[in-house]
């Protein structure tokens, strides 16, 4: 018979409730051993000073659960040991089970930050309450419900007024998705398309160098990379084979280079001629510097490229919220998948997106950031010209980044983690080739105020260049 | 030379961008056609009453987003209709293109509304916002940016808590993965362990009756659906195969039944003999009314058993918050590929969610609508029993649904669609089962106040019975 320390609050009622966590917590940790019978109700209820009724309710919970068994004649026990869950539980006092040391240490910590993030100390934080405030002062319950998993229809004609105003996209409300992000857009987008191949994997063609990201995300969507190279004009659509291709025509990640109008008739050829899908990743697209951004390429073909965007660079990554615009049968099936996946994109920060964009509050918290960050841009571009005349400096009509070709003998890792010591964000080009290229980086400028640009590049040339690599360090 | 009718608005500004818009969309819309020679920008400029230079500009932007070809000696003119994007377009002045009538005939609306839902006009919206207003107002900005797949800290460590407590689970913040609800939380983890799984598609043993929403997910996540038969026990462990089970423990979908306890022990007696998992569905368990909810399965083998749940019934589903609890190895095989589709749930809802379950409104408005929803769940199965005596009533012990097996005579669609009528929300149980079994319906009472059941049961009766059924109506 089991000796029990049970320890019961009466102050904060539940009594049948503590007693079965005590007794779970005891049989968990191996103080209560498998087979232990333990008092009958009376006993123990005398003990506690509680009503037998109270007992008997903790024991019947824990058989329900499967901790303790009872039997006619034989009182109640914990479950025995031959029972297979009971044997795995490791021995001694520890409470949680399942291998966890390992696996803890194994559990990879996670840094959001990259060179291409916007700066969020100028988010809008109260206009964004306000909008959420709007909407659930408005919404009707309904709205709370289960949703389309294409997204609600107010953010949806939104958005198709927005891509149509600012990105001269083709679109209407219902070949537009709404999704969590580019990343989503592009898996889902993916996964439709390699479901209707059979017998073979999608073979998708996909810029060289591209973000080191989303190389996994198209294996996991079951497609098949296939590298084309980028060159001053963009990708180089005669080297491109496979079902279809992904590219970044507006600002290439990470060279920068802007599509160039050739190649933009080649690309649409390509696709016409055979019948190839192009998926457009748009990622920042809306802050273009020194004129109007240019049109999607979906404006010029929308029955051939699927567009994927999202207000990641514009508001937050932490929003996740983003679009596919898609030919008709595509957004459906799109639509569909998402429906199977997840059920869709919580519905109050859309219906918050819409007021926002509907109110014009997106359009002028997007004027007022592309002042800003032409100003950053500006100052980084001088400093690395005034300080690094030996770097080449590309790329710099769009985005949050500059592409910086480094100067003879820095490392590209060495530069990473010098700048980051300055504040300043970068990331290594080596990782995102397939061939090998010019040592380069990714240096993002929008978190990099103005007046401090000069200092932070001065500081980076001085700590590359007081420090002697050898060519294994080079290399390494 | 094009005649070109180009309205511009000088009070507007931008008034490249309005040429530009001008031409794009006389372009799109086939009245410049395929090859016209636009005019010399100096004369179109004069016409316009505009600098050479703006006219520059729009020509520039069409040319870079390829509706205008521009040739040293030959002028801009638009891009010829052997360019196949051109050739593409469908005649006259339609303005968006792509075979869109079908596709939009195609385009399936979609109602959220299941009898299952909460009744979210008691959605606590205030204090929502007061959570929303509150992390706007302290979080830094660096938690705006991208975040943890696996979801932010704070909210992880809250629900560790949370299950623990109220469900009983065996779970710390490193095994817990915040997800949009059950359906995103399955569909990844079946696609984890479908990946593991070389050769042949994973085998999953599912309840029959099972939702018919979950089978579609179920095969988009590779896997093959192995039905077993629900009986007054719940599945039928015995009868149960493949590689991992999905069970609805705490109360069956749609049955409303409680797996038992002999049951419990024989399903992890199965999982731990043949290395299998238990992917535990605990949709609706927040609500059991006479008693203390039964632990989840997780709690007594955690690694085992795969735990997802939302607060799509606590709180609203367009929130699009759950949570997967599973063995460290594939809990972080989850986390990555959540990653990997979409890189993690939107921050701000997930810090409100934090901030609810920790200042304890989460399990205040649990309390309050516990307690309505079992005046509700009382008054419908008072009006069936007075009403409907031929009728069979179960699984009413938790959830937000019984479950009805109809009187003699009665048709599934025929009752689904009377009850609509009188605001029963019901759903047929038959599209559920891969066996036939009785005619029945699920019936939520959610929604219905108590006030109302009875007439609401009563006109059930009358509509029912009113009407003389066919054999043939009987069976469709």
């Amino acid at each position: 018979m089991a000796d029990l320390h049970i320890r019961i609050d009466r102050a904060k009622g539940g009594i049948a409730g503590q007693i079965a966590a005590e007794l779970r917590d005891s049989i968990r940790g191996g103080r209560l051993e498998p087979g232990t019978r333990l008092p009958a109700t009376r006993d123990l209820a005398a003990d506690l000073q509680v009503s037998r009724g109270v007992v008997v309710e903790a024991y019947e919970q824990l058989v329900a659960e499967g901790f303790l068994v009872s039997k006619v004649g034989a009182g109640t026990q914990v479950t025995p040991a031959n029972t297979p869950q009971r044997a795995a539980a490791p021995p001694g006092p520890q409470p949680v089970r399942g291998g966890t040391a390992s696996a803890v240490a194994g559990h990879v910590p996670y840094h959001g930050h990259r060179p291409t993030s916007p700066d969020l100390s100028h988010f809008p934080r109260e206009r964004w309450l306000a909008a959420v405030r709007h909407v659930l002062t408005t919404v009707p319950s309904d709205a709370l419900d289960y949703g389309d998993p294409g997204g609600v229809p107010e953010l949806r004609e939104e958005l198709a007024g927005y891509l149509r105003r600012v990105r001269a996209a083709d679109v209407r409300p219902e070949n537009l998705i709404v999704v969590s992000g580019v990343a989503q857009g592009l898996s889902l987008a993916l996964h439709v398309m390699a479901g209707r191949i059979t017998g073979r994997p999608l073979r998708l063609a996909v810029e060289d160098p591209t973000s080191h990201r989303q190389v996994p995300l198209i294996k996991r969507a079951g497609a098949r990379v296939l590298p084309v190279p980028v060159d001053e004009e963009g990708l180089d659509v005669r080297r491109a084979g496979g079902d279809a291709v992904l590219v970044t025509p507006a600002h290439q990640f990470p060279t920068g280079v802007v599509l160039s109008p050739a190649r933009r008739a080649a690309l649409m050829e390509w696709a016409y001629a055979g019948r190839r899908l192009v998926l457009e990743d748009d990622y920042d697209a809306e802050f273009r510097f020194d004129r109007d951004p240019v049109g999607c390429l979906q404006g010029l073909a929308p029955d051939r490229v699927v567009l994927c965007g999202s207000v990641s660079k514009a508001l937050a990554p932490g929003l996740r919220l983003g679009w596919v615009a898609a030919p008709p049968g595509l957004a459906e099936a799109i639509r569909r998948a998402r429906g199977e996946l997840d059920l869709g994109s919580p519905v109050i920060d859309q219906y918050a997106l819409a007021h926002f964009l509907r109110t014009g509050a997106y359009d002028k918290h997007l004027r007022r950031m592309r002042r800003e960050y032409r100003r950053r841009r500006d100052a980084l571009v001088s400093a690395l010209a005034a300080e690094l005349p030996g770097a080449r400096v590309r790329g710099i009509e769009a985005g949050l980044h500059v592409y910086l070709e480094l100067p003879d003998g820095w490392d590209e890792q060495r530069t990473v983690r010098a700048a980051a010591e300055l504040g300043l964000l970068a990331e290594a080009v080596g990782p995102m080739r397939r061939t090998p290229g010019p040592a380069a980086v990714v240096m993002g400028f929008a978190r990099l105020p103005a007046h401090k640009a000069e200092a932070a590049v001065r500081g980076l040339k001085v700590r590359m260049s007081g420090q002697t690599l050898t060519e294994g360090e080079r290399r390494a």
